[in-house]
């Protein structure tokens, strides 16, 4: 599995099947989304907002589209204004290609909020 | 500085100048809000809700109480419909009447959710 494989364009629906990736794989797959990080097996991104309305704003955004997928990070919302999400797969206890699909959505959300 | 002394009704505008709670006076402010932590200088809940969406909407809830406050815990949204909530006065890097005011608060909304 590298790099090169492209990502599935929709969250596959998660159960304790889900195949896990491997720390080998992970790695392969970081070059879709650059501005997370792999913290295996998670990975996770922050981001820093304006002001607080801004930060609960983008959650909320990010919420929708974690509700859409039917696979939502861990928001960590400090400091008045930063946003840190963290991706794995809850029902494999890993990483799964579920995290990476939706951490480049992710990716898109922000940039269309001019975060990234 | 006892428990039986009331908190204010509102939060105070945080500053440098807010006076800092010795870990003595929090203890004794404690007693106001039973269902949270002591974590010095830090206090902390936690809540379950029944969903991510209901994890949501209870985060927002509070994010509207803290901006009517003028005062912001740090949220923490875990494992699909966990919320942790972490109050601290980041403008003295301590603990300060205002987290215990803003707890109170939190509370009142809560336990009109249903949450304890």
């Amino acid at each position: 599995m590298t790099a090169r494989e492209p990502l599935p364009e929709r969250c596959e629906p998660c159960s304790g099947d889900t195949p896990a990736l491997s720390r080998g794989a992970a790695e392969g797959h970081m070059a879709h989304v650059p501005d997370w990080t792999l913290d295996y097996p998670r990975i996770r991104r922050g981001f820093k907002l304006k002001d607080f309305r801004a930060a609960l704003a983008f959650v909320n955004r990010v919420g929708m589209l974690a509700e859409e997928e039917g696979h939502h990070p861990d928001f960590h919302v400090t400091g008045w204004n930063q946003v840190e999400l963290v991706l794995s797969t809850h029902a494999i206890d890993g990483l799964s290609l579920n995290d990476f699909v939706l951490a480049r959505k992710i990716d898109a959300l922000a940039a269309k909020d001019g975060l990234g």
